[in-house]
């Protein structure tokens, strides 16, 4: 039941998951032990029933009547849902423009995400350091990620070598991939696969639009 | 009707428009003019039942019965339904790693998507060809915008710069934002935006890793 509840939570729902954290451990930090969903909602500016229902989708801690929600209790299923405890941290292959952009990109952070470590087979890359994050040869993709227990795998580099890196990800421990190549990856049974098709998130908004522009012609 | 069907696509209907596209101008060049869903569902490996909601989502020329699709009818309304034909092309501001990498990225041809002009106010980028693309400087935004009729936007600056570039855009005559900056935009009515928040993107897979883990565990 739980499971369902938490596959059930939306883009947007994940996407509030973030103020959620923040608005609660800045309560943690006054001492403050419970707070009843109305309190959340005024704060964040979320409706009640919404509030309930993100908060069900991700905690076995259910607010009790008069009390509110457990707010340590909370912040750890948040945390928990986001992965911070066991999936949080991803090994990045390819430091083209595109590799660079995700590792210096400032958003992560909010939802507990890191790049622990890039790999590139370009030797004017190796040894370099991006953002903070040090770019490693590919040989040494095993040992960095068994050795910093990375489970997610981002693949940042041109369509054909993508298989081949998501094939020595694999090996090295990856559980998760999210892929930005332009390819279909074939994994494991187990392994996860996100695909970033920037070309259909194009295609989505170009469609809307060319909707949009029929819609304002008949009107 | 027809639009609540147009909007009904799902991604994964938009993902699959390029193939039935590539196999309807095959058969056009053959000289073939009509054909039944269960050739398309044969030839391109998809479930029939599919292709025909794909395509009544699409296409205001329905199937007739032992004849088929109209193949010219059907490219006309796919090439429609992406915006071909008003919405294909883009504006591009911002031409750092992000940006560069959107630019180069192989995959926006197979739906007839195109960046027809990058903008950055950095004087070492302008006046530069990226894969074919020339950067010109911000002042031109306008001009360039009118001249190429380009209708979608895409901001690929830091956060800080995205609400300022938006509003030159939308002035510009922009009607849709492709958004990459961690930021919500405030644009004027009837203008679409579309957020591509990588954080999110990376957060679901996060918890969808964290979920598969514990399922794991409790097996």
């Amino acid at each position: 039941m739980q499971e369902q509840e938490t596959h059930a939570l939306s883009m947007q729902g994940v996407r509030r998951l973030p103020y959620y954290l923040k608005y609660l451990k800045d309560l943690q930090g006054e001492g403050i032990q419970h707070v009843p969903a109305a309190a959340i909602a005024g704060s964040l500016g979320i409706y009640e029933v919404q509030v309930r229902k993100d908060l069900a989708a991700v905690s076995s801690h259910p607010g009790k009547p008069r009390v509110g929600f457990s707010v340590d209790g909370l912040i750890a299923d948040i945390e928990h849902f986001l992965g911070y405890d066991s999936a949080n941290t991803a090994a990045l292959v390819g430091v083209g423009h595109l590799g660079t952009a995700l590792i210096s990109y400032g958003g992560f952070a909010d939802y507990g995400l890191d790049i622990a470590a890039a790999f590139d087979r370009d030797p004017e890359r190796i040894g370099r350091c991006v953002h903070g994050c040090e770019v490693y040869p590919m040989e040494k993709l095993g040992a960095v990620c068994a050795e910093k227990r990375l489970m997610i795998g981002i693949i940042a580099t041109p369509a054909e070598e993508a298989q081949g890196v998501c094939d020595q990800l694999v090996a090295a421990g990856v559980r998760a991939i999210w892929n930005f190549a332009h390819v279909k990856l074939r994994v494991p049974e187990g392994v996860l696969v996100q695909n970033e098709d920037m070309a259909v998130s194009f295609a989505l908004l170009s469609s809307r639009l060319a909707q949009a522009l029929r819609d304002a012609k008949t009107e």
